[in-house]
């Protein structure tokens, strides 16, 4: 549990990244000196998750006030780095901000960014604690894709509640659907769960079913990349089938992602739109061809769970139980309030 | 559709198999010159699918009677190279029956594994037939693994009957499962796919049910391994969460196998043992891992449907639907019939 994702370093200054691309094979930190270094480093994917690119998005700004460059260039290239990652551009703007108000203070911009961290951690280390209650004595556990300290400033979503569960004895399994295409079970999820000591299996995503037919899993958890107004989960695809499962035999289908993925400006989950990425990540693996040439793939990057399949919705600002727009709308004004200084709440739907 | 997986030649005496661990990169055959041969191409799985294995094993006899090798050690000796395929052994056998009955004539044995190649083709023709009346027009079939021309002497099974509605103008697409962790389906279906000229996708296993909750699968069809007599199905592993996808969203799911899969021996599908395979097919891909060194894997090779989840069972005697213990009692005495020579009957559980 010793590694930590990305860390800033005072002198010389610099944001130093584990290598994700380089996991499970290599443990590697990458030392980004400079704002076009961090760049590379987010757009090759060496650092991804949403809460974590926030937090990256912070440190550039502050290491461009730090070391001098053009500050408002460096937060107009970061923002750009993944532009579909709305934390990323959140995260620059925040600590742009900030050292703007106080006069183009590095010192400020530094400041801020240590607060974007710290408040991510915060607010991972609260939903962890939620969900811990979710968790039985014993409990097999199934994930999909990768949600634990790999993508967030803090313990992270649902891999981070197993792995909380684990410290306090009540994890048997935890069984790690490998994620095809791109493997983030099995390359991310299984290399976290052996760093944290968490007894794990890493298996074919399809082989969940057999799991399911034999009684082999209590709880399911996973996290989400969006959550629309009517509870409709959008999450890496593979997710769906998982809840269809969980509820054709009788187990838990829990959900865990922070207040800041709720979106009520999309009502209807078939409002949500779903990337179709290159058929090459299906077609070809390790960049050997496994299928005809000119084979074409359906590969969407997320699929859709409607909130009749999901048990819960573990968030930073409490649990949703049942999942409701009334207990989603509850969590956003909850986290609203503490954004203000307000304080959150506890949230009991 | 101008390949086949396996014939005989006469000058020199061989048999020719299309090298199935080539595809979909290159389409090699092999010369078996004798048995030897022949059995390296069997261990290798250079040469796969239970149906094909027996018309692989009768002219392996066949070959040895024609050289004059010792054929009886050539008949253990191919038995043994796939111990658990029942298919190799019975046609082994079958040969070697009629070659000593014929007072160990080589043209005896030829002219036996002719026959076992053509009934082999025979019954996959009349199974497909009987499938045919199960697809819509405008269909939009899901399939998993590889059950087509590439293992069979004739059109295969759940693929020969998507192949034969696409000749018909039935299919508008064949979405094709690439089956982790072998991907035979993104390396052999979607080869067979394109070599028929049939519409195809490939996706990821889970992505399916994506596809389901957007209403894009009219039909699922798979193969068999073994179905026991309460009519579970043992099939490819990730068959039975297709099976709960199709049941949650009313899609039908069939089972297309032939008659001799039915275990009527194996009464309930509880009994039906499931090979655990090397977790290596799952933690490493083309020899490189893609989890962290000693990773466990959960890797069952099969999986179990049962019979209330499966619309129909096409068979080479007929379709069974719904599937029932005495629907499957019927096939199995058709089929049981016609080896014997009063011919076989149209089954109407």
């Amino acid at each position: 549990m010793a590694f930590s994702p990305l860390r800033w370093q005072d002198d010389p200054p610099a944001v130093v990244l584990l290598d994700q691309t380089r996991l499970p094979a290599a443990e590697e930190y990458l030392t980004c000196a400079d704002v076009s270094g961090l760049i590379d480093a987010i757009k090759r994917l060496a650092v991804r998750g949403a809460p974590l690119l926030g937090v990256a998005g912070a440190y550039g700004v502050a290491l461009a006030a730090v070391r001098g460059e053009d500050v408002a260039a460096a937060a107009r290239a970061l923002a750009a780095a993944r532009p579909t990652a709305v934390n990323l551009s959140w995260g620059v703007h925040r600590v742009l901000d900030a050292y703007r108000a106080a006069g183009d203070d590095p010192g400020r911009a530094l400041a801020e960014a240590v607060a974007v961290e710290a408040e991510d951690a915060a607010a991972a280390a609260r939903l962890v604690d939620a969900g811990l209650a979710l968790v039985p004595r014993g409990a097999r556990i199934l994930t999909h894709c990768n949600t634990g300290r790999l993508v967030s400033a803090g313990p992270g979503t649902a891999l981070g509640i197993a792995a909380a569960a684990h410290r306090l004895g009540l994890v048997k399994t935890l069984w790690v659907d490998e994620t095809r295409p791109l493997l983030q079970g099995a390359r991310l999820t299984a290399w976290e769960a052996k760093q944290a000591g968490i007894p794990y299996q890493v298996l074919a995503d399809a082989a969940a079913g057999a799991l399911f037919a034999g009684g082999e899993v209590d709880l399911v958890l996973v996290g989400a990349d969006r959550v629309a107004a009517d509870g409709t989960v959008a999450n890496k695809v593979g997710t769906y089938p998982l809840a269809v499962l969980a509820r054709h035999h009788g187990v838990p289908f829990v959900v865990a992602a922070p207040a800041s993925t709720i979106d009520l400006d999309t009502g209807a989950g078939s409002a949500i739109q779903v990337e179709q990425r290159s058929p090459e990540e299906v077609t070809s693996f390790a960049g050997r061809p496994v299928a005809p040439g000119e084979a074409a793939a359906y590969n969407p990057a997320f699929d859709r769970t409607p909130a009749e399949l999901i048990t819960a919705l573990v968030t930073d600002e409490g649990v949703v139980e049942p999942v409701t727009g009334q207990g989603l709308r509850r969590v956003a004004e909850s986290a609203a309030r503490r954004r203000s200084g307000a304080g959150g709440a506890t949230i009991s739907p």
